[in-house]
């Protein structure tokens, strides 16, 4: 890159960025998705008005065309109120839970069962013969010595993701999880879990923290307590959901795509704010600076609402299946779904020359907060890309300290996410882009 | 730094690290200081309070030995309720205001007149004929295109600072004052005002976001509409104060000094949690660290609660004079006074063999979240010992986008700080202490 060429590039990305921190509708947008239409999660009623809502924002912001991508998509529903209690001997404590996404439940008449806590599989294996008939209380580490806190959610998530069955194996009729969280307050984070078919598919809930110290100390008193588990989840057949594309034509390659995207669904509690609606409202955004001010990028930029990350994948699957299907040429995809606060740099999956570039163009975006980058980055929705296409993809990483405090809890509301936060991530995606799409990666 | 030198160092952070973010103390002990005493302007009775706090909390944490530093302070008081009303015809619209710092009052009789809108000095200069009898409204920008927020900041505030005495000198009956923030919420920021003792000394306030807005859009639709203040601020005689210092005493260097500190005052309303009971608790948390690792520093390390910050500084002062008067030798100090937020790196004030050292230390900060370093970095606490010694000093510098929407207002509160953000501020900070430890900068 040319000294001339930097600064013209610093000049575009600086225009970017005043577009986007002086005039940015992304965080009016993910006022609207949060409060006039909440939690929606893959078959709810709120997922059909998200859908509307998108394809409707995403003409407001400009887009050259808008179409929707149809696919399959689970209908998981939670069924009722959630709740557990210890009894021990003539008290009963009510604890704060929350089933897990796709658990069964246990029905009106509840599961009753003393506990057999462990800290992690290790010590499930070695004590298998003690799990009959108990309720499995996974007390597992989210170790907050790791910087990143995604490392400790990595370490931590199989025990949420597989713990029921791994349980159930055994002769356990139910487990309760420590959520996956280090935050001081006491609420249950649900997420993804998933049966083995082969075991009961037994309930399965999430405990806040401040019940986990609670569970534990009677534990630690008295083995013999008892857990009272009520939940009511169950799985209703499969229905329709939509990816949500709009798109900015190409001047000079018009048949190669750049996708940029997030996720428009979210569990069914709290409001989806961070995880992804962020990611959401940043999409659109950028897709509103770049037709604010005409800008026409040389290849086709898809900006991408993707159906049901959370679980099922299936808006991820669809569109790469589509890609396929017309043979289309993909050229890179950006994803951001780790929250909306300050961006602090971005994952990245290329060869090495596509490293070489980001080396020169680190002193372009180290200005706007990116200055760490990662090897290896494929958000979940465009990871199906990546798999038939094997292109160029990013994440954005936004600062991760406060992101399991609120990560599929009642916190995640629109009051925990900052307008410049969230404008920034916008700003630093939109930088990346415009690079991208002048010099290919 | 020799490959194995870099390995023990790096293996020493790590244990600072693990030692802070596993068994942090400085996040509860936020927690006394902003709710069991809560907001503490120099003078008021909370002062004293905090000032006992932190002598205690100092030995709690370790320190060798324990002192404090008296000094004089001023004793600025709010002494009521501030009210701003807009009069419009037979309306009577009240404002959300807040009488800047060291501001008298205008007494129960209150200011009554028009209102003279500018933009900044060059208008009211321009507009000097139409001041007189008239309350000025300083409607300034706070630039949200800046991605450092104390850019914005310290283009600013030389509005609050002087605003007062720059319209009295025309005549002005009292200033109004756009907060220094872009908050989306309608609080208004105090800070320090100072006044031109050849000039009236009339009354100032600043006003919230949502409510400069209303008063903007009124003085549009009619030049002629009164604006009524009520402030009861009153400088009261000088009274005492102290610095708390604490040490751990050095094993080769014992009478050369490291300054560690942040403020332990506040303004009075909030609860002065980020600002800065933030670096009060990061650095007790690091003294606690040091100790509880049976870190034997090579100098003797000082962490000073400096007092009176925010509206007299008085507290930097004794600390330099003390420090003149007794000859001491001091090699390096660092402040924390910039909010509790993710760190994002240092500003360093030094020569270009201490940057030569910055730069071979980057690798070992970098895991921890420092990887921007700027030039001059002198705390307002620590600058006055610069100034006598020309030591190499640094401050923390923490994420700034959340910053001005707590800074000097009602939000400032402990439920605003997290946990891991702060402790990882106390992270770095133990680090940078660390390495100039060792190697000198």
């Amino acid at each position: 890159m040319s000294v001339a060429q930097s600064k013209t590039d610093s000049a575009a990305i600086k225009h970017f960025s005043n577009e986007i921190l002086l005039h940015g509708k992304g965080y009016d947008w993910l006022y609207q998705l949060t409060k006039s239409i909440g939690s929606r999660l893959a078959g709810s009623p709120q997922m059909v008005k998200a859908e509307q809502w998108g394809f409707n924002t995403m003409k407001t912001a400009g887009a050259d065309t808008v179409f929707m991508q149809e696919c399959k998509v689970p209908h998981w529903v939670r069924g009722g109120k959630d709740q557990a209690f210890i009894i021990s001997g003539d008290k009963r404590i009510s604890l704060n839970v929350l089933a897990l996404g796709n658990s069964n439940g246990s029905g009106n008449k509840g599961v009753l069962a003393n506990v057999i806590e462990v800290k992690n599989f290790d010590e499930l294996e070695n004590r298998r013969g003690e799990i009959k008939d108990k309720i499995v209380f996974y007390n597992c580490d989210f170790d907050e010595s790791n910087i990143n806190t995604f490392e400790s959610y990595g370490q931590s998530v199989r025990y949420r993701g597989r713990g029921a069955s791994r349980a159930a194996k055994y002769g356990a009729v139910g487990v309760i999880i420590r959520s996956m969280t280090h935050a001081t307050d006491n609420n249950p984070h649900t997420g993804w879990m998933g049966y083995n078919d082969s075991f009961p598919k037994i309930p399965a809930v999430a405990l806040g923290l401040k019940d986990v110290a609670v569970l534990h100390q009677y534990l630690s008193e008295n083995k013999q307590i008892k857990l009272q588990l009520f939940t009511f989840g169950k799985m209703l057949p499969d229905t329709i959901g939509h990816n949500i594309v709009g798109e900015i034509k190409g001047t000079e390659n018009k048949a190669e795509y750049i996708t940029i995207g997030g996720h428009l669904d979210s569990w069914d509690i709290g409001e989806g704010a961070h995880d992804d609606g962020a990611g959401i409202a940043q999409t659109l955004e950028i897709l509103r600076a770049f037709k604010a001010l005409n800008y026409h990028p040389r290849h086709t930029i898809r900006f991408v609402l993707f159906a049901n990350e959370e679980n099922g994948t299936r808006g991820g699957h669809e569109y790469a299946d589509q890609a396929a299907a017309h043979k289309e040429k993909h050229v890179f995809a950006l994803e951001s779904d780790a929250g909306g606060f300050t961006p602090r740099g971005f994952s990245i999956t290329t060869d090495s020359l596509g490293w070489t570039k980001i080396e020169q163009w680190k002193k372009l975006l180290a200005p706007y907060g990116s200055s760490e980058f990662y090897p290896y980055g494929r958000g979940t929705d465009i990871e199906l890309l990546y798999d038939s296409f094997k292109i160029p993809e990013a994440d954005l990483i936004p600062d991760s300290q406060r992101y399991f405090d609120i990560h599929h809890c009642a916190n995640d509301i629109f009051e925990n996410v900052n307008k410049r936060e969230l404008h920034m991530g916008a700003v630093n995606m939109a930088a990346l882009i415009y690079l991208v799409d002048q010099y290919g990666l």
